[in-house]
């Protein structure tokens, strides 16, 4: 495996989030400089910071509403970053509850599949004019910055955009991240946690266009939102509710797929 | 450590460059998909094909004439990666002893003490309409590729760019690099190998402004073509020569110092 990892073990990982790591360990963990190191990472999106002799995530310290959280979606051409490509991305950038700025880009792609078009809507020929990979990744790895990375099954895209930043030569993200759909498991009741079956159980954003990037990034902004308002009271920081979307018991799903029973009707 | 090597042991980097690696053996030492981290590790400046079910070093294939080398000089404002920062670069890039293309900038600072600017002539001042370092650093990547990285005690520049290239949030350098200074300690009779000594003795760049970028390249440009014409003939693919420069014998150093005799006399 290359590059994927800060070299912390798991248990030094939740330390930073929770009771904090001493320069010791951390410095055992490490052979170099360590101040070189917490620059290195945070130009791959983390920021850790030295409070009372010991290391922490910055957002064991941000609460919330504070906290600049990123929603992303992008559409690819496949699944396999080693035969796939990103085809389109969006991005949000969100800061108490408010949209405080936005990023979205076709990618230049020669060749898209049928069946790929079928769901996107994207043709080779409409990115013709788009920027390559290379351009798109170095503008979004900006507008990124240290924001908390969020996507609806985040793990897909956080993997595919950090491996795609690989690609043209830039270092993986370190972000933290966290899920909206594992969020709403734990914060809304639904028989099933699909994006298009949300937006249309919650009317989250009644003129989405289901996979094209924007439209699912304003979708599970709208969704964040909603689960916001759902949360538990013990959740203050943003390291709380990345434990809470990960940790916290799932809401019961109903019995009966309520769009199933009116389709039936 | 973070990010520095390819993830290979001593024994499988020495088979790419010389007996070529298997598959098997390629595949045991990673995890990820084989098609995609040879693309990282391009993206990074080294290129590996595959010859015969082996894998390689491109540069084992590529003749010393039809090599593309990318001869380097960086000024910094002290040694350490952590507190200090380049101030200057210069490249130009030779193929079959021409030069074909050169890049070099002044870098942004916003201090540089006195020493420094005693030894390279640079002021802060000097630097205050130039580009900084995150721009430079994603330009000379550009400008690199996957050339063969040269430099005059390459050790250091190559640590220090790509040390520099990770904080700005590129991935760190996989080049081949192969160190002038050693290559003439091997092919040019001298008491001493400094730069500033060998630019002396064998009036290298008889322009030099020594401690600049761009002055110390073209005197490393001349040092390498000087070199090159007296390479033991077994050298002939860019792997030959790195393997020479780290491996053949060093010539034996005049017991008096030339220049030292001169003005003694």
């Amino acid at each position: 495996m290359i590059n994927n990892d800060i070299c912390l073990d798991a248990k030094s990982i939740h330390k930073l989030s929770s009771g904090g790591l001493s320069s010791k360990t951390l410095k055992e963990q490490i052979d170099d400089d360590l101040e070189f190191l917490l620059q290195l990472w945070h130009s791959q999106g983390l920021q850790i910071t030295k409070q009372h002799g010991s290391f922490y995530f910055a957002t064991k310290f941000i609460s919330v509403e504070d906290a600049e959280f990123c929603i992303v979606d992008i559409e690819t051409n496949g699944s396999k970053i080693e035969k796939h490509q990103i085809i389109e991305i969006a991005a949000v950038k969100v800061k108490n509850g408010e949209i405080v700025d936005s990023y979205e880009s076709l990618v230049y792609c020669n060749e898209i599949n049928p069946h790929i078009t079928e769901i996107t809507g994207i043709t080779a020929e409409d990115t013709k004019d788009a920027p390559n990979l290379k351009r798109v990744m170095y503008d979004f790895k900006v507008f990124l910055g240290d924001a908390v990375f969020i996507a609806h099954d985040v793990k897909f895209d956080y993997k595919f955009i950090s491996q795609s930043m690989q690609k043209v030569g830039l270092a993986p993200l370190l972000n933290r991240n966290l899920c909206s759909l594992s969020l709403a498991e734990r914060t809304i009741e639904s028989y099933r946690y699909a994006l298009s079956y949300l937006n249309e159980i919650f009317s989250l954003n009644p003129s989405a266009t289901h996979h094209r990037a924007m439209s699912d990034v304003l979708t599970t902004y709208e969704l964040f939102k909603l689960s916001l308002t759902n949360l538990d009271e013990t959740v203050e920081t943003v390291e709380d509710l990345i434990k809470f979307t990960k940790e916290a018991k799932r809401l019961k799903r109903p019995k009966f797929d309520p769009l199933l029973k009116e389709s039936q009707e």
